[in-house]
């Protein structure tokens, strides 16, 4: 007998929480429940954002919405945010679910988790604009991010996209409490993810094994295969959400 | 045209050779025909024993069943059973197959293969009760042996697991022969396999580079697919053990 | 709707031209263009062969076929050979696509690329004939190479393949030029390829590393998937090879 979960989605850079739409979809059909927010400063225009108010907005919704033994799930750069809110949400989450995350080291910031050539793009392409944002450039998306979709998909994903505020990214993240908590994670490797090329700095296992020991869940595909398949991110999901 | 071959299965650590029944069940429906023992001290209550002894009750069970050409599988600390069994046995065996084998190094011990915080975990364990036993825990089992399995599916795998004796996992292994032989190898990788954690400790390709050159065999699922996925698990099988 | 586009397939070490026939059928019958040609000193006796006659077969066969935005595959050592290719074809080429590539590094020959021992083995055998070349071990073929196959697939394939002029492959390579083309490159990786022993000297990632960004199409099995498995090449062949 097949356990239903109710999942909180949080989305990572460039995206809003409509990206989680066609997973959504599929696990409704499969009778969970979901739920996905909108991070602050992404798609509308605000640029006063922080770590701390990526944080607040998830607590927040949790609150309001009484949400109580939920599978919280964070992608890329938004793993990272979601074990700072596992530190204020504590047992309230069932698990937590990471899909190729990006994780910053206690102590570190988000951008020492990058390879540093892509950390000094961004810190150019963020000095370039008034509103210190940062944008993934097409041919990077493309091949790098979305490389298991076909151009029609791939294009019209980037065209959702928003620019990033290069802020939080470069604020030191103290996740020294999370490192204590007894809670039960998960993590979704995306087997075709290369948004950092494969090796010293790829996010597998480099970020597996900030995390271990964890529940491994591999799937098939790229980084954003909330497009290009999300049948199989949800079925990745649900194997990952279950106790 | 499908050949048949002859297996004779030598499973893990907490393992008894009752674990292989679905696999076996499976391999027989392919027209394979199969065998699987259990070793000493698991399950029955003897602790005087020994690699040595371990490395009998194989070679005893070919004789008795005059096995020739057949297909010598062993499973995670089998595997370092089965290249010491492979020395007594020779060409008797059509092929070794290692399922996410753990393998001693020759003149070192099974516990020297295991991450160090793991083992110093294992000899607490034994010194902590009179048999010299060493257990998995419920937590460990569920997401590191396990994580593709249905709650309900992993308990009931772990309901079946015995103590392990720790004695034998801490004798000096000489593989010293077993490195000359010119004897046909498979591995089996299962692909979500994390009992240690990937990366400097993974059992992949730490493994595979002990004993390549070697055919490589992946199957999608967790250590433990004996339980999780009998029926990829026997398809694996059927792939590394032909000729 | 699915874009179709145009093959020009290039071969390994000791393969012809031929070796694309199932691929090419799989190709043609979802739309797709293909080409193959066999490279000089590969089946038809010719010993005074050099990496620059390789490419100039490439090169010949584009004009007189007059391709435009097409796609060059290379496999294994084509791979290498693919890319200096692209020196000369420039933006005729629509995408380059390497297929378990052995790629020289610049300045380095192909010998410099494979593990030391290999190396040592090639040459010993290049020595102890007339000709200066060097064939693979049906055991190597058999375990390291085609794995994934069945045996009478294994030994068919076997059966086909033709003594390698070993002289190209100790060759410097200059690939100044190609690595500052702007071309879009994808990388095929077959996850049971083991013809180098997984690790330190295994083909991936250290060869995607050489080459990234660039897209990463995973497909399973072995290095021979022209013989083991030729729906699934084509099928990767066709994601690798999309704009």
């Amino acid at each position: 007998m097949q356990q239903h979960h109710e999942f909180l989605l949080i989305h990572g850079s460039w995206h809003t929480g409509a990206c989680w739409r066609h997973v959504e979809a599929v696990l409704q059909a499969n009778g969970h429940k979901t739920h996905a927010i909108t991070l602050p400063g992404h798609g509308d225009g605000a640029t006063d954002v922080s770590l701390e108010k990526y944080v607040q907005a998830i607590v927040d919704y949790v609150d309001a919405a009484a949400l109580d033994k939920f599978v919280l799930v964070g992608h890329s750069a938004g793993g990272t945010i979601v074990c700072k809110a596992a530190e204020k949400l504590g047992d309230t989450i069932a698990r937590l679910v990471l899909i190729s995350p990006l994780l910053a080291k206690d102590g570190e910031a988000l951008t020492q988790a990058v390879p540093p050539a892509y950390a000094d793009l961004f810190a150019q392409m963020a000095a370039a604009n008034d509103n210190n944002q940062i944008m993934v450039p097409w041919e990077v998306w493309r091949d790098s991010f979305i490389g298991d979709a076909s151009e029609e998909v791939a294009r019209a994903a980037f065209d959702e996209l928003c620019p990033e505020p290069f802020g939080p990214l470069t604020e030191a993240v103290d996740l020294s409490k999370f490192a204590q908590l007894p809670i039960a994670k998960s993590y979704i490797r995306c087997m075709e993810d290369v948004v950092f090329p494969v090796g010293e700095f790829g996010l597998f296992p480099r970020m597996y094994e900030q995390i271990a020991p964890c529940r491994l869940v591999n799937v098939q595909g790229s980084h954003e295969l909330m497009y290009s398949n999300p049948d199989a991110l949800a079925d990745a999901l649900i194997k990952a959400g279950r106790a």
